[in-house]
């Protein structure tokens, strides 16, 4: 941008030359009254290179504004430059790395015009960037370059200092109108026009040709302003901003009959598009302003030195300073904690409940990145999977983690019926209350669920009726991959690890050496990996050529042991025929047959902080051998790359919910990653909610979760949500078997408030003991089934908090959705603004078998534990191999307290078999195992997938529970 | 919008009641001279419901204009009736099923205005929704219908009749830009400032005021229009219209006092936001027009019945019916075949040419969804997983039905040396020089890469050097899921039929029969599937209780022979050991081991159509088990769902890519799928190309994909590319052998034109002979080397001429990217010209032997083919299973024409052995195993794997070729 300020007697008018081009110069004048005193041009000198005394601007602001100019424009400038800094010094309070940073798109060499920018940026201390393209760059090259702008966060602002034949209609409207400070794009022309000021950006020059307006010295409130000749953005910009300035504004055109007489009427006239006409000097009414903004060339060399000398150049390359530090000042303030405005999903449900692929299907899920954005998530932190998914960058926490944390609710639930009690729909429904209903901003954080189940016996874990994610089929079938990506980690390792035995067995130790650092070119050298298990084998050589034959060999064998080999392939099916198996049975395969097995994929030991699994185990007699040694390392980490981001959806009412990991309850640790929670801790704030769900009972999932999971993250829970439901109490109380397919009997179906009563005073009173064990408030959370009778409900809750609960209440969250987890919602709200106070049960430097007989004795409620010789030994060899001081991650049945699966309500009298003891290092706990529990589910005689199908037309899905 | 016409002689003004609302009221009256005879208030009745006697207008259209009036409204009125049917026409004739819709969205009953609009889209014959909100809506309810409508591609415009308070800036905003038919969006306000139109809408109300004031019976060009009052967007949008009809706007107050003389000076007074002010009569000019628009309440009862009665009214609408009309058309237009925009990423390749992981790097990928706008995709038919890569949904080809096909080119190859001869880059480069230097639309269709090879020898399958799909990592790893997806449904088949097994085994007729129809609430029913595998029994009965015990046996029992199961189990893992395994031995499955093994996935028999197998194939004695007797279809198609939608990436010079499907080319077909070969042929349209790669040599894979592929889809290949390269061309000529990971003989580096002559005279001919023999054209593209020498060069492309090829070409694209393949883009578009006379070369009824002796002898150049006892067995059980007419898919070597891999040249006087026979019925072909192919590729002793490694900060990986 190019203005001048000059100071004119109305008889010596200074004709600008017209030249037709993308910079606007601007040419202020003043018309006094004709006399002899004012016969001469004065060219104000506000250039850069002359010396200035205006102590409050750089030295190089030139001299100060001479009294009765009319104009005060170093005045202005002084303004503008003071706020931009002030704004400057607020931004880095708040966020002292964040550096403000506008970058200019140039076509050829600096003008003076971007000298004058690059200088009020270095006093106002905004970064600048410049970008250098050809003189004769093609429209693509600009956009390929603004695109790449528009991606990158660091940059707030962009500046087109190009030909105007360059900045096409697509070139303008490719910047993200947020980093467009100069509001050319179509979008912000829109909202200056409209006023939606806070979120457009008016652009510099009509800024600064405005603040000259208005600083002129018999102020022009109310006074007529005459803007001559353009009908383009700037006028239209100027016209707006004149108008609402409480100036008027009227339009001129040159070839107008009228014009000398609107020009003689007129308080301030602004030349616009002029070329070389101008306003004879009799048209003028002495006193009024004349400013003249055209557009020139960059060739001409005249404007630039004239735009360069002047102060208007300054003006508009501080108020563009001003854009840029604003844009900055608003992408901070978008991160900043707030309540959000959540735009909510409307339900209307439907008696009788429908089933729940129907329900989810008959709800339209927000966009995600609309759901993103209400939540406070940047564009670049998500990574859009479809419409309804998207992967979450890491990135996030760094940039929130001076927020602080929202409140951690964790649902665990009494000893369940092989039916489940509802956990999954008891978490959902309690964040569709949380956030849609009592506006507290929340988020669920559930595992993903294996294909195995979905296609097996268990059906979804995306809740159910009124309480679910959505799209539910995504939910329960690949997702974004992430069991996929485990899978094919997990089975890259067991594939290296039989080749490797394959290759150490049939070659030589100089076979094997010249193969695993082969001639490259001529040259033979070690990879990082293999000088990183060189240095674990204390050998400090970098040149292979320099290994002793003994070094050779040790560097070249792991020496695994088949027999010792745990690790395992994994599938995400029910595949019962895969448990046990011979592998290397071709004839390739040398005789190097093994016995081996697959697990079910969401049996792998997941690392609760989800880093990869460095160590594998033992697997050999030696050290442990880790996936380095394998050389496979980095694989591993690249096939996780993008699992290792939660995967954002939403429930039924719009609300919130992040995906990740999925573990199974019984041998893994059932929870839902760190990172995830660490994330939703976050993004809901101080007063918002993180509700997850740890598996099965609170003797197995919420003992994991608190011991395990919560000593790794470091997070720390405010309450427990205990689900109950009448079946189970009944069960618990005496009632007869439950069994999947079988139909219930009587007892389940009509009130029986007496078993109602045992259940609760045996196995609902319990799991409230175990939480308090741990120091956490417990709500209890009935979930309510259309059988339930008023006094069954009655009684639960009476007994449940004579129990020790904080509170107990009903919910009717299927039937109902959040509404029905209202009282749910309050009294978690209630309970979580109470202290907690959150204790390990163990001390992780215990001895392994004290650490396992603490659990078995004070949750499950074990007289004592028997190791067999078996579990005994492995102890001893973790012991010994330094894994003492891990935590334990329990194998039992889910369907008692105890080992024994049909002993319900509180076992007593028992010693706890630990039947065999192992390891995963890598994920980094001990898992020992109470009896026989199954790492592979089978497929029954008739699967769920007998009623699923896909609609070839709609391309809905059926039967899918 | 109500707008009422009103004639007044200047004596008897007419003034309106002021409201705050959200209608705008309209009140026209014409200042006529003061006299006697024009002292009335005269109607115009313009009402829907009188009588009319306009013949081109409904009848509804009230009494024609009054001469005189000096306002012709039906006039105008007539017109936009008349050119909106017309463009109703066009559209219709361009597109029969598409009709422009019109929604609503209203909170309560319908209003007069309603009424106007109703009938006006009647008298068009667009179709209107209304969306009737509760009075008392949220602006989220407002939303969230904004939001459905958006998405919904059948919907072209949106009106919000509501009152003004709920038309907040949100929900102004929301409405997508291209929907906003009322102009009212920031975006489409910026565009009709700025002169955008042809992406905007004008806003019907500004429309019709324009529309009068151009009508006024002495023309106003270069006349002046004062607005009075108002700053909105009304009055900028009106502005700016005004002033491009050439008319001048001036802009007065209510408060100026220079008002009276303004309004005296104009040609016409636009009163706008006037509430119950009025002008004074005198101040208008005689003759002058007076324009009135106010906003109203929907309650005021008296504006409503006057606008309802006004043509003013009828105006606006039919300026909203053309808006909605255009931006119908518009959409139409979009989905026309066009040459693409296409931004193409600019290369600067560096010498030395750094890895294909930097190169990659390096270059920033377009939006995905920016690429799939150039290239005429809808957003709606778009799936982004993340920022580089998306699936395409299929609606697509319904919507292109009619648009002709693009040129369909097929790169194949001579026959390999061990190292590859890049036909992936030359395919990948050819698309580049298409698209990005000759502005040819043009896509490249690819397979997706096995995660084996790419951990394991053979490395990337994203073309390499200059010539590359990126992000190259995104491409190698899990892309969008499909090989995992295609994995769980196999391996979910092999799962199913194992516990079959088991369960038929174990359980008795009655006990599987009420497993398999469970009582459910006390009633057994059978599922879809089960009655239609009872139907193919011939059981035509649907009540379980009917069957006899011997239907129930023959019901429940597949009686499936372990002997005769050939469905393997895959992964996506180079696991040797997994080639044969014993399953089956845990106690669990009672001793029901059997023998079987798993395939890399990749070499699933993917069917060229990609339709879901339905017939597993021969698994037992009787008829041919299909996955519904397993009960497992639908659960396979919804395990596919997303994997039948192909995946669209960019090549380094952004060019679009689809990557769909992976089989291998040795035992599966080879080629990347029909539906993305089909989907691209649209998309280019009639003069763009689609380059798509079939596996290894002409030999191998160029004959499935004419055999097969060009079998099923009806495609018609125009030119056949052959890649060969001076290094494979001498070792056929007799150099030495090449083998992976040993250095190159000098034969290879330095200069040997008699061994290049020997190569291009057997080889190189031999398979140009190949391709003719389809009656396809052959351009041969030489892949040059830096080794090659020019002398090399010219002498392979001077015998590929003689030898019959269309043109011979060297490409550099390795290290030029697409300029280096300008000269084979030439070349192939010339050859496109030419007619190509494509025939298959066995009929498809030919008994099978035949098939296989057609292309032993005349392709591979065998004297005779030689079937082992087994294969003869195989043939005759197939054909009297009624597979006899299948296609022949022959798994054999791809390093000879020969079965023997070490014959290079051109080998003669052999007997082609077929070992055994084979048939995957569900992809439908049968395939002749000749030699030993490895259907599961294992490790060698240092993977690829030890290179790899992700950089835990950027994310970047490294060591990834």
């Amino acid at each position: 941008m190019k203005l001048s300020i000059m100071r004119s007697a109305c008889g010596s008018l200074r004709i600008h030359p017209a030249c037709p081009g993308s910079m606007v110069s601007g040419l202020i004048r003043r018309c006094l009254p004709v006399g002899p005193a004012n016969n001469r041009l004065i060219l104000r000198t506000a250039s850069a290179s002359s010396g200035g005394t205006s102590p409050k601007l750089a030295v190089s602001f030139g001299k100060p504004s001479q009294k009765g100019d009319g104009f005060d424009s170093d005045s202005s400038l002084r303004e503008v430059v003071q706020s931009t800094k002030e704004a400057m010094l607020a931004l880095q309070g708040r966020n002292p790395v964040v550096q403000p940073l506008l970058v200019i798109i140039q076509a050829g060499e600096d003008d003076h015009l971007l000298e004058i920018n690059k200088k009020m940026a270095g006093m106002i201390g905004l970064n600048i960037t410049q970008i250098c393209l050809a003189k004769e760059c093609s429209e693509d090259e600009i956009v390929e370059e603004v695109l790449k702008l528009n991606e990158d966060p660091r940059v707030h602002g962009v500046y087109l200092h190009l030909p105007p034949a360059y900045i096409t209609s697509r070139v303008l409207n490719t910047i993200k109108p947020e980093k467009d400070v100069e509001g050319i794009s179509d979008l912000n022309m829109g909202r200056l026009v409209r006023g939606h000021l806070s979120k457009g950006f008016v652009p510099p020059i009509a800024s600064a040709v405005l603040d000259l307006l208005e600083k002129h010295d018999c102020a022009l409130e109310g006074k007529t302003v005459l803007l001559v000749g353009g009908e383009g953005p700037l006028a239209v910009s100027l016209q707006c901003l004149i108008e609402r300035s409480g100036m008027v504004a009227l339009k001129g055109q040159w070839s107008s009959k009228s014009l000398r007489r609107q020009a003689m009427q007129a308080d301030a006239v602004v030349l616009l598009g002029a070329g070389n006409m101008d306003l004879p000097p009799t048209w003028v009414r002495p006193g009024a302003a004349v400013i003249r903004c055209e557009p020139t060339q960059e060739t001409d060399e005249h404007a630039l030195e004239m735009s360069s000398k002047s102060g208007l150049g300054y003006l508009t390359a501080a108020y563009r300073t001003q854009n840029v530090v604003g844009s900055c000042s608003r992408w901070l303030q978008e991160q900043q904690y707030r309540p959000w405005h959540l735009h909510s999903l409307k339900l209307q449900p439907l008696t009788p409940v429908p089933s729940d692929i129907e329900i989810s299907r008959a709800q339209t899920p927000k966009p995600v990145d609309q759901l993103a954005e209400e939540i406070g998530l940047l564009p670049e932190e998500l990574e859009a999977y479809g419409r309804s998914k998207a992967k979450v960058r890491l990135s996030l926490l760094d940039r929130l983690h001076k927020q602080p944390d929202g409140k951690y609710v964790l649902v665990a639930g009494i000893t369940p019926t092989p039916l489940g009690e509802g956990k999954s729909t008891v978490t959902i429904g309690l964040v569709q209350a949380l956030s849609a209903h009592l506006k507290l901003n929340s988020f669920a954080c559930l595992r993903q669920p294996s294909q195995g189940p979905t296609f097996g016996v268990k059906g979804g874990a995306a809740g159910g009726g009124y309480a679910q994610v959505i799209p539910m089929e995504e939910f329960n079938l690949h997702l974004t991959g992430d069991i996929h990506a485990i899978t094919a980690a997990n089975n890259l390792v067991a594939a290296a690890i039989d080749a490797r035995m394959l290759h150490e067995a049939t070659q030589s130790d100089k076979a094997l050496f010249n193969r695993l650092v082969p001639l490259v070119n001529g040259v033979r050298r070690f990879s990082p990996i293999q000088i990183s298990r060189l240095r674990r084998l204390g050998i400090n050589k970098i040149d292979p050529a320099s290994l002793t034959p003994q070094e050779v060999s040790t560097f070249v064998r792991l020496d695994l042991d088949p027999s010792k080999i745990t690790w395992q392939r994994v599938v995400d099916t029910n595949d019962r025929f895969l448990r046990k198996i011979t592998v290397g049975q071709a004839s390739t395969e040398k005789g190097q047959i093994r016995e081996t097995g697959f697990d079910i994929a969401v049996e792998v030991k997941w690392p609760v902080s989800w880093w990869i699994m460095a160590i594998l185990g033992p697997l050999a007699d030696s050290l442990p051998v880790t996936a380095e040694d394998l050389g496979v390392s980095g694989a591993l980490a690249v096939l996780m790359k993008d699992a290792i981001k939660p995967t954002l959806m939403q429930t039924l009412e719009g609300t919130p919910v992040f995906v990740h990991a999925g573990p199974f309850a019984n041998i893994a640790h059932g929870n839902s990653s760190v990172l995830a929670d660490k994330l939703a801790l976050k993004l809901v704030g101080r007063d918002g909610f993180v509700v997850t769900e740890a598996g099965f009972g609170a003797d197995i999932g919420m003992e994991k979760f608190f011991n395990i999971k919560c000593r790794a993250s470091g997070l720390r829970p405010n309450v427990v949500v205990l689900v109950a439901t009448v079946r189970a109490l009944k069960m618990h109380g005496g009632g007869p078997n439950v069994s999947a397919g079988a139909p219930l009997p009587k007892e389940y179906i009509d009130e029986n408030l007496s078993l109602v009563a045992g259940g609760c005073r045996s196995n609902l009173r319990k799991q409230i003991q175990i939480a308090q064990l741990f120091g956490v408030p417990v709500v209890v959370a009935l979930n309510v089934f259309k059988t339930d009778t008023q006094a069954e409900i009655d009684l639960v809750c009476q007994i449940a908090k004579e129990c020790g609960a904080s509170d107990a209440v009903p919910c009717h969250h299927w039937a109902q959705g959040g509404r029905g987890s209202l009282e749910l919602a309050q009294a978690v709200n209630e309970a979580a603004s109470r202290p907690s106070h959150f204790k390990f049960l163990y001390n992780i430097e215990m001895p392994i078998v004290e650490k396992i007989r603490t659990i078995a004795q004070q949750v499950y409620g074990a007289d004592d534990i028997e190791l067999s010789p078996e579990a005994k030994a492995k102890i001893d060899y973790y012991n010994q191999q330094g894994y003492g001081s891990l935590p334990i991650c329990m194998a039992k049945t889910h369907l008692s307290l105890s080992h024994m699966p049909d002993k319900k309500g509180v076992p007593t009298g028992f010693v706890l078999p630990i039947r065999d003891v192992r390891a995963s290092i890598g994920a980094g706990f001990i898992f020992p195992l109470v009896g026989t529990m199954s790492t592979m589910p089978g497929l029954p005689t008739r699967p769920c997938f007998y009623d699923i199908d896909l609609d070839p037309v709609t391309e809905e899905i059926t039967g899918l529970f």
